[in-house]
């Protein structure tokens, strides 16, 4: 039905498995190593990153009519615009988009702060510092660490913490009156930054408070569990109450 | 109706300006440089980035009801995804995204890989290398391009241009049988590598005769006259006959 082609903490990857989880699919995961560039992964998506995700049955737009079919759909951004199409519609208490255009555009810009900027200035320093490249052939880039980017990423996730907590002084949710995917992008991002301990989540506490409640909704339980091996989650992060 | 917060050679901005163009709107322009980080441009778009678009009128998502409120709307794809939803389905024959969900899904999995890797690998470098740095206070980051960046996005854009050359085998268009996003973002930001003479184009016949055809839509005709001051774009840059 679904088929998510994911590294446990690609932070896009982890907000595919927040919106499926959120519509109630559990997709079957398949882990990629994209910094690998294998053949058969660059065949399903030609950028050689993840996430990927392949549907078939009630998940393909052709529905249980299409049979063994499957569609394979390539990157966070395409996939939750789909699942939008698919699913929003039909319903309407799950929808992870408001239905005004005007909310929709204001969701929109906040889900790509997250998966764009955010990414750009922090979950693409630390993850690929602190984690890939643990795991990455020396010849492709592996090693330890590359301090001044860490540094860097470590300074730009108190400014977005800061602007968490701006949006949330009138807004229960970050991009209005209810969860969207803004919340579940912006969550995924500071899961990854989280299980490093690098949120100094006592800096701004409305964006603490959220962060607890979204974390403790059934759709993040899978990720909690995951782990980098030989490398222990920070004190905090998998705990659910507050 | 629409005012454009842009930078002529921004490559965002410019397929904000070909999107509007092919449904017949010539938005009012407004220089920004980003660089510069104004107050008065953080306020509209607190990400700093061009493009906004302010909207009014027949583009606000109430209409002429809206009287003279104002939209604002940050970023390509917040900007575009709007476009589509207020314009789309009203106006089939100009429809810039199609219709089916996997089309939909294969027209944005290509618009992101302009908008995001192409930016990343290519544009971005050369805009900032060989343009904006012309312009910038020397503290703001201003000087001499770095040459490695320009070589290493030279390098770049020729795997770009055979990838052009590989969906075209099969398509007249990027993502299929018409015009698309896709195809207005790829030529916004070869246009700005064109101008600077860093396209490759005799490396691929098919990507020069698609692109000669995408340039030669009048929604391309404002762009192809904005110049970089005491820089001359590159000879054919500007010209339509094959």
């Amino acid at each position: 039905m679904a088929i998510l082609h994911h590294h446990a903490f690609c932070p896009h990857s982890r907000y595919v498995r927040l919106l499926l989880g959120e519509y109630g699919y559990e997709p079957t995961l398949r882990e990629v190593r994209p910094w690998e560039r294998r053949q058969s992964f660059l065949i399903l998506n030609p950028a050689g990153e993840t996430p990927v995700l392949e549907v078939s049955g009630p998940l393909h737009p052709d529905g249980e009519a299409a049979g063994d079919a499957r569609l394979t759909l390539a990157g966070a951004q395409v996939i939750s615009e789909y699942l939008d199409e698919l699913l929003g519609e039909r319903r309407p208490e799950q929808r992870l988009m408001p239905a005004g255009l005007a909310a929709r555009a204001e969701t929109r810009r906040l889900t790509c702060w997250f998966n764009e900027k955010f990414f750009d200035e922090v979950t693409s320093y630390l993850c690929t510092e602190k984690i890939y490249k643990r795991f990455m052939a020396s010849e492709l880039g592996g090693g330890p660490p590359d301090m001044n980017g860490v540094r860097a990423a470590r300074n730009n996730v108190r400014y977005h913490l800061r602007y968490i907590g701006f949006l949330l002084r009138n807004r229960p949710f970050l991009a209005g009156e209810r969860l969207t995917t803004a919340d579940l992008a912006a969550a995924a991002h500071l899961s990854c930054v989280d299980y490093l301990g690098d949120v100094p989540w006592s800096e701004d506490e409305a964006a603490a408070a959220w962060y607890a409640r979204i974390k403790a909704r059934p759709s993040f339980r899978t990720l909690l569990q995951d782990l980098v091996p030989g490398m222990a989650p920070a004190p905090g992060y998998a705990r659910l109450e507050p």
